[in-house]
């Protein structure tokens, strides 16, 4: 960590800082520049708060050199993570794609769904049973008749599942019917939901923050791996801009950057940015380009009578094309998608 | 709401939409444009979510002219609401100011804190007992203890107090002890939250998600008001943006916007969004300026020694100077600053 | 266009729209709703500006259905433009590459790379002459010599290049020089050049503004092609949001929006916005994997002595493993990378 | 400035770092952290671009301590600038009050208009004649015959004037017909106009671009003063967000940001950020509460029949009472409105 003093701060203003640091067992490296005074903080500062030290009289500005997050850096552990979910792997060298509606509607629609889904290639199926809806006066979800559903879909198809967590008081519901529990973007700082799930071994797939730097993100996961669950899985799906010709901005650009600063696995779900199923179908590429360790997409028989989020959802016969193209995209950067045996 | 059909719609698509519309009781009225053809809806469109009728094939896009949140509307409700906190009215011609440290960190500092700030005319104090911390590595509140401190400060200056709340399983022990229930940005979307809240007449003071608009942010007031409790009162903290000489831009403009479209108060905290105190008290003279119902800032006898945030706490002096300030600038625009008997 | 008028507005200013309209020879199609009465606007909208119409009193919102750009739209003109630069067609189904130094340096550096990036399949080149810097204290760029030797490079390699214009009086040096005229992001509001670039026939590159909608954008390409010339070529380069681990958010989904909503090619250029190769790589496979027409890197032999932009160009052999990707990426799904006879 | 290495950087690497400065006669602080070696580089700085550093292989980041402007900054200049517009003073203790029209629409509607605001206490008056228009089939302006019609009804009544330049070529032009010559939000990065505008000395009003930070906002300054003009006005005008209840987000947090920065005056126009006039005027009291050297309105007789954004205009009878309250906000926080003699 550097500390940047102001210009002409006084040495007792600094002499402070540094009696509050050597008090605290770090190391100090003192440089006078031009304009500015600057100490360099020696040893394990992921303890320490920048805004602690941007508080002392005289302090311009504290940088942190290393990451404010640890056990999930790649600096910690450089080795890819591989979450089982299941039976299949998450964050190795194959892709692996999710597929199925947005929300359960009833039984037959997501069996009917998944069927087809897991026949053209998906390998794990998901499905909302319970909907972060801004309005209160939209459709909600089927709560717990919804997750039944989806787990019988699953097994009948020898797949895992996957379905959004709201709060922490259904933590044993959903341990009880899904292989990986969804935390949304709305949740993604609900700090005291993301400590609940460090008690847990269930995956967590936990989607960015609609406004959450990769920092805020990472230390969002940090929260749950540093309390015990090591299985985290993260999954872009878009921040808000200015831009306006699509529901959100999915930053594709998240994917490298989380492959350099941490090992844990990262897929992509085109779907709720674009909310146009055109749009989906060539971001949805561009992920697996990228570099995704998997790709998550909703599948509608008949999108016109969904219950939500209709319009962004893929037919079967598209989502069929796009496992093609999925293939041979794999194949040119060297990775392929997952199959079950 | 208004449906506009793409070029060269299909009018078996048009007629699906119109069927789907008549057989939930809406009436039609439609108009076919040089390129387009439009149909308005007609009848009480609150239920309907737009995305619904995007679905449909054929349709380019569904705008809703009316607003989705019904009672926190000023069409709903043209006269202003007044909240009453303890007997403190909040929303009335008379502005409030919330003072009080970032944290709780001892029962003797909160108690010093609240007499100053009481002294210089703050009528409701504020503290954190359950702190929103971004890394799990940070302090994280005192938790109960710190709400029973700050319960005996307010009792003592005989005020009412605010405190956050971060999950519902906490709701009743701050039933208990606090007169006015904060929401944080973080969870204005915590819809599973915001849903327990409404079983409450206790008020709320709901911040604005760091990047919600402000239609979301009444569709999530929308939730407790739809609910059973009316008592919310708004409180813009700052929007995420791309600059950071500032932690957050404070939007200044949502207060005459929130004042246009609903009839709730809303009161401005600029000390988060600022980070530094030189900064926030020309923005807490703004928000006086600018028509808020109060402001809501921090104070700290010994700021370099805060637990949490403290370079953007006031000195007492700096408090007092303000307090000055904003009685003048309240009778420019013909308000006054609200005071014991 | 769609005029909504505001809930109890009155019937004389009702009246007073209806008339500047019914004046200006529109058709209208009146609409009373439960709240509010909305006008349909019939004819020709793209001349007016609906801030002429929200400033009549009792008007509420003015939406335009159709497109304020009409040269540029897909509904004008449903083919796909192809714009030649030399003998190279962009916007076709092949997919171009081009490929140089971040600026001209001097001489000899540019031909080398320009020699080599065409060897692996670059068919052209680009290089900086004149540099938009945000400091006046940085590296200008070597002016008319630049464009001198990088035109010389390119006669040699038979390729056409490309090179930034940053201001109208030196429009006919570039004529001269360069093959196509890169717009950069900075200027892309400024009117006045766009303008002048309608008198010449030269293909002109417009990289999107830093905070540009896609909308803003086809408007500016509008005021060239409107003016005479409609040879323009879009380019995405990132937009400006609150994520700060890249330079700027590559937002690679306006690729589809812009061939949803016109019928000018689009390319890609991710080096500015990545800022560091490492990212640039992958964002360049999920360009070709997106749909983009073409793809703009740059590339330079030694980039820790680049005088500009070095840690974001490619190295030469980075850039030859690049173009294998790109070849398999472009046939998964049905298109193939450009080549010379 | 302060250059971080990556972990584990190569001696060599770090050995090619130190070389390039001390050959640039750079002092240097090395500082061996647990995980990073640290660099200090200690000399005037402002002449290093830091992306030249970043560019060094082993390199992590470098970060400037000092400011990348030099001339605009408090530090080089500690005093207030003082600008003076014809007879009038922008900048000291007196706040300045600028209105007018959006567009110079005919001799008539400019003089009745400036007559009228400056009987109220306006000191300097507005109007364009050169519009920036995102669409080319909106009003451009009159063009050179409405700075004559500015002019004469400035001259009329005893004050400056003030108008919007595009493009370098009309410079002359300007400095024949107004006092203090506006560059446009989207000409903030246009960077050959800038140089230009050092070559004169009238006054130079810079708005800040709809997505500049501030730190390139006073680079860009920076362009004009080193250059040879020192006479740069700043004027906040909104910036481009997420939320769109209002046309930009007007950041009045930069009014004090950049106070402590630079020397510069600081203005603020509301109306074009808010777009509607009842927004306008809150939003106008805020600014003289922020600490704004000036105020710059829109105002129109009879804005429903304006050229060019009617709604943000306010009334005579608005601005009247505008007046008065900017007197009271002006005296609360130690100043006062600016009067002629």
């Amino acid at each position: 960590m550097i500390i940047i003093f102001e210009k002409n701060a006084k040495q007792n203003d600094i002499q402070k800082v540094e009696k509050y640091l050597t008090e605290n067992k770090f190391g100090l490296n003192r440089s006078q520049g031009k304009d500015h005074f600057v100490l360099g903080v020696i040893g394990d500062v992921s303890t320490i708060n920048t805004d602690i030290l941007k508080e002392f009289s005289g302090v311009e500005n504290a940088i942190r050199v290393s990451e404010s997050y640890k056990r999930c850096s790649r600096t910690f552990k450089p080795t890819d993570t591989i979450v089982k979910a299941g039976n299949v792997p998450i964050g190795g060298k194959d892709i692996v794609i999710i597929a199925g509606p947005c929300s359960v509607e009833n039984e037959k629609m997501v069996h009917s769904i998944a069927t087809k889904v897991t026949k053209k290639g998906a390998t794990i199926i998901r499905g909302g049973a319970y909907k972060p809806r801004s309005s209160p006066y939209s459709f909600q979800g089927l709560g717990e008749e919804g997750l039944k559903y989806l787990k019988e879909a699953a097994l009948e198809n020898n797949v895992p599942c996957v379905s959004e967590l709201m709060s922490a008081d259904k933590l044993e519901l959903f341990e009880k019917y899904v292989d990986i529990i969804q935390i949304g973007a709305r949740n993604m700082q609900n700090f005291t939901l993301l400590k609940e799930l460090s008690n847990t071994k269930k995956p967590i797939m936990l989607k960015r923050g609609i406004s959450a730097t990769v920092e805020e993100w990472l230390n969002s996961a940090e929260y749950i791996v540093s309390g015990g669950n090591p299985n985290v899985i993260l999954c872009e799906r878009g921040i808000r801009t200015f831009e306006n010709s699509t529901r959100f901005t999915l930053d594709l650009s998240s994917v490298p950057v989380i492959k350099k600063l941490s090992h844990l696995p990262i897929i992509v779900d085109p779907s709720h940015a674009m909310g146009n199923r055109k749009l989906v179908l060539p971001m949805a590429r561009a992920a697996i380009a990228v570099g995704a360790d998997g790709i998550m997409v909703e599948v509608h028989e008949n999108p016109d009578k969904a219950l939500s989020d209709g319009p962004q959802s893929l037919l079967p016969y598209q989502f069929e094309t796009l496992m093609k193209n999925f293939k041979i995209i794999a194949n040119a950067i060297g990775r392929k998608i997952y199959e079950l045996d």
